[in-house]
């Protein structure tokens, strides 16, 4: 195993290091810590010794009831090496009474509430399991033979995988030598696929819940041109991530789609700068804007979402700076009201400004000249899934399980 | 001085590191090596120790009469520390007769040959000089009364410098606590700007040579929509260097633009994989097709400059995977024939793919179904400056200084 | 917490790091692993987590249980962190029934069977534990009226703490801002004091078991001269753990000390070199011999013991290759016939000497002119204690508590 | 070449690295540093880039006239990549106008005043060299027909080389694939052997000068013995550099050689703790007394020199805490009145007690009941060598050489 804090090129800083983990499987995990101090320590895959065997795990989502089940193990005795939800399963797996792996897995995972898609690797199987809600993408593909799970197939075009399906809400499959066996933890109707997944967090070459995230996040904008027209020269994208949504807009609206901001790719991991006076340099390092684009023209900025509004009050001001006469903003999702519990990293309700400002108010926050967001039902409308299979808690606070609060995000660590 | 290898965020891990250096006057240089092996020694700045001083030097550029005077300088005793051509100036500043700083290295400059920018630091001033025939950019900001000098003018965007003017060819500009003071080398009328900084290497948010990259690179995108037009249903860009071009390509000809390839940003410094079964993984990791936007589809592919021609045929190939009907390759410059020896990185004429084989042959070796360039005029005519103005050596084989082959890339070392 | 593996100065590069470990109360610890594999992971102190509290952990010694009590735990469900018989202590110390600390500690006490001295550190108090037998020592001091726990006294007197007296087997003394607090483990009067401290492992300016170290081994060589005399010119010691047996071999004995072999100090870590025809070279970094000294004659060398006989051979050849004429080995204990299970690390009984040959061919073998052990009865003799409060296990078998060897040496890891 | 700051272990961390440096010859080189700041630029072998070859150098010693060499070749535009007086021999080597390696070499070092022993490493030969005095001592040896060059035999018994001659005073000796050449520097009669490599520096194994080191110290020990006799109970050494004299006193004395001061080889670098009111805790960490064997003594501590005092000072409190009757303190050498500038590194004069107190006074200051020093006369009577061999300069404040203090210790840097 190996493992370390950063991104992945300095975990593994040359081919060597690659080469040297042999075996026959494999989870490669890149975790962006939601719950549990960010420490080395917490690095996925975790991996811990039981009597007679090993096992690696890695988790992408969110344990609701990771507090309670923390206190009632650690009175039973139990030792935790980290502060992260995700070892909760392994101490439920280890104190199971039940005989053998899926057995004793299928145990611990009927007493976990929230979001998971869990990676498990023990000596001779590699297991993937899914949440019964079915909050997190997970896929499952197929190259020469090998069988591969990734969150998202845009992993699998890398390595020339064929996508097959998704692993289902509820299941649990396991892969061997003698092939894949599948088995389902009791299940519902119910789904709470996240739509913030099609909004934002997943890549448009992906597909995840079955549909192409391009081809929503294309509609999306498509239907934000048709909710929150705007009489403007030009549409610009705050690149990447609406770079999709803003085709979209231009398509319906007929607007011209410029390319008015620059991404700095090179920037890497960013360093703070001491000079404190240097307003807005993040925003700057990130995005720089393109003067002869913008002079004299009144501007649709086309973002995916908002949450706290500072870097989109910022980008505001740098296109007024460069010369755009009107600024009007666009965004292709509802206003964001309430915190994940479900694994996407947001800040607490008072810190996003969908929860505390009025849109008239956003709007003179922004500075800009007219401010659209798109409906709810929009959104929900865009999807060939019924609007009821989503979670759509952070843009209507409608939770689809109980959430003790205590031990939600601060219990822990 | 702080100096390494790799990227800016390797060698200044965290905002510690730059409180650390103080003062009032400072280089920041990130060089990407075309001359001597690529080795922390050859890291900038270089800081040498005279007598009674010290000073710094980062260089842009190529010298190339560097083996020569190396030659020369070892015969007189001179040691070497690096294996750059940066470190000749400061060796020829140390032996010069002259008296004053200044002097001594107007001395020094006049015995280089090629292309460079050089920004040198000692106890009191930052001085900042520019090759005769100008053929790298070379800006003058201020911000806040400080004076700064830079490549390109981006970089006075991130701390919110205004641009004042260019240093002039032949320029030697002292910047010290007494102010700005200028002096010339001997000069001529002749002028060789880079063309190939407009084309690929400068940022679209510059301005070089007093023009905006972004508008001469959207006319050289329209220009080549007009010289080579294509009967097709999209245009897509290889992003981000050729964004603009496809803008004005898309523009020009009327057909749709497109985002029909995504360029994973979060690669950062790319690692070896060890599977070389993995077919074009280099490009793949770099870029994703989105299948949605292809399929079916007569796709027109911009792209700034073909070199060797090996990403492009892998690119044809991945956009032909998504299911696209036709590909029309469409690169807003002329074929590169000559190698670079003015500080381009670029590989021996034997891998120039534009100058072993015809037009004819690159379009089957690319796979595509049509295959256009941009003329060398087309290309000269889209700037403000005459066409003699710009060094076009890698397009035409037309070097404007005598370049001893020898003397050049591989002399030294 | 701070550790690693290596030296003291490799964890502690610079007086900086020190200075960051803030607090009243701290554990510092030089473990010389003898279960559990040497790794990282492995390193003490251990520091774990429980409900509400941290508890950090040093361990002196070897627990002779282990491999039952890990087997009982983990069939209940506990995670190990380490492969170190140290950790098991903390398991049984969270999944204790009892109320309070000190309570808890000796319900998790009273389950190890075998050799240990504990430092555990809580948030408000310091906790040293005596395994009932005192196998290892372990010495209370005080410096400007602060409690000061450590293995030998030696360490007082580096820091100016003065010797107060012996923790005694099975005590549990608590420091704690309201004072010292005594408790006890059940006890017996059988005590088993480890011999081999005596002979080697201990500090020749330490007290231990309220004993001189120094007087005990001087009595060792004075008895070793009576026992086993040699017609010699000179007596030299193996340097420094022989020092002071050979000076009171020399004084009884009345044949002149010399310093015929020179420690080279340093050496530090030692590192391999490639070339393995470098014979003895290990030894030889080691160890030098004075030519003048030893060259034409008689010489005595006194050692502490005989462990595999492998230093003591090349040690001789040496000693011959100098140009000694005649070559007088003495060991100033018994042979050794048995390995350690309460925290010596010793070889397999295979690999020691004494074990498997006797002492006319360990004679041979070493290539000597004569051989000489200590009696096990005069090394008994020399000590204020009865001959029956020492563990001779190592010198006679006879291992004072039960020994499972499965659960010994390697059934860890 | 690999090279670093600290302990050999530091810099060659494993055997792997060893491994890695091929070759047919090797320069290797632990310098303890005299002139030129303690920085990782300054460590040597340096290694350094001449026209069509390269050369390494390692310099045990030091260059008097450093400082006018360094103006008159930074004049004439020399840059210096270290601040160390050793890369001066390499730019006179460079600036030489002869032709061949041997020939430029003589010239350049027919510039330098003052101590040195270098070693050379070209592509093809190796090439040692030796000041006209004769300073520091050079010894050749053989190992298995490759000849190799160390400061110390000691290193040749090491690798089991033998020890064949000395390198001359004013000897260059080349070897190479054609075998051994010597040639010489003009020379004269005249010699400087360094004293107190006898007296301290050298290892007692050694032989240099073409004396057994041990030999001449131990009748330094008895010819103290004989000027500086003590009425006393036990004689001690400061472990390890006075072993050996002590052992001539005791000899000559008749008084009983005992171990009552131990030396902790364990360690290593030294830390400095933050506390600093743990008094005398350097020499404590470094020493421990042997209470058992002081208690109620009158003890002769036998050093081989003094040269602040302060060790001494803390040692003879120690000594008497532990219970000593009586501290007589015997000094194998006389007293240091002036510093060295041949390459021993030692502080100003003001620093060295012997040139600014009287006996009395050190008498005194020290703390013992008599002090007695060896005579200088005594001290080169112990020798083959005539008188007039050494160089006494720290003992009589007479230099062989003629000293401008400006150009010595703190000219350069």
């Amino acid at each position: 195993m190996r493992r370390g804090m950063g991104e992945i090129a300095d975990v593994f800083p040359g081919h060597y290091a690659l080469k040297d983990l042999t075996g026959h499987a494999a989870i490669g995990h890149n975790r962006y810590s939601t719950t549990g101090a960010s420490q080395e320590q917490n690095a996925q895959p975790l991996l811990m010794k039981f009597k007679y065997r090993q096992m690696g795990a890695a988790h992408n989502g969110n344990i609701t009831n990771a507090g309670d089940l923390k206190t009632e193990l650690e009175r039973g005795g139990a030792i935790f090496q980290t502060s992260s939800d995700s070892e909760l399963v392994l101490h439920l797996f280890a104190r199971s009474r039940k005989t053998g792996t899926i057995a004793r897995l299928k145990d611990a995972l009927m007493r976990l509430e929230g979001a998971y898609c869990f990676i498990f690797l023990t000596d001779d199987e590699l297991i993937a399991a899914r949440d019964p809600l079915g909050f997190r993408p997970l896929a499952l593909g197929k190259r020469n033979g090998a069988w591969v799970v990734a969150s998202e197939t845009c992993a699998f075009d890398l390595i020339g995988a064929r996508y097959i399906r998704d692993v289902e809400p509820g299941e649990i499959l396991s892969i061997s030598r003698k092939g894949l066996k599948s088995t389902h933890l009791p299940t519902t109707a119910q789904r709470a696929y996240c739509i913030f997944e099609h909004v934002y967090f997943a890549r448009p070459d992906s597909i995840i819940y079955s549909e192409n995230v391009d081809k929503v996040r294309r509609r999306l904008g498509r239907q934000l041109a048709i909710e929150q027209p705007a009489d403007a020269d030009i549409v610009i994208s705050v690149p990447d991530s609406s770079n999709t949504a803003a085709v979209g807009y231009s398509e319906e609206s007929g607007i011209r789609l410029e390319v008015g901001l620059i991404r700095n790719h090179y920037v890497g991991r960013t360093f703070i700068l001491p000079h404190q006076q240097l307003r807005d340099l993040d925003v700057k390092i990130k995005f720089n804007t393109v003067r002869g684009v913008l002079q004299g023209k009144r501007v649709v900025i086309v973002d995916d979402s908002i949450v706290r509004g500072t870097t989109a009050r910022k980008l505001v001001r740098m296109v007024r700076d460069a010369g755009a006469k009107e600024v009007h903003f666009r965004v292709a999702s509802s206003p964001i009201i309430s915190p994940c519990f479900y694994g996407i990293d947001m800040p607490t309700k008072r810190e996003l400004i969908g929860s505390k400002r009025t849109i008239a108010a956003i709007k003179r926050h922004l500075g800009v000249d007219s401010l659209g967001y798109l409906s709810l039902d929009g959104m929900l409308s865009l999807s060939s899934h019924p609007k009821t299979s989503f979670c759509t808690a952070c843009f209507s606070g409608k939770y689809p399980t109980r959430i003790n609060r205590r031990s939600g995000k601060l219990a822990l660590g």
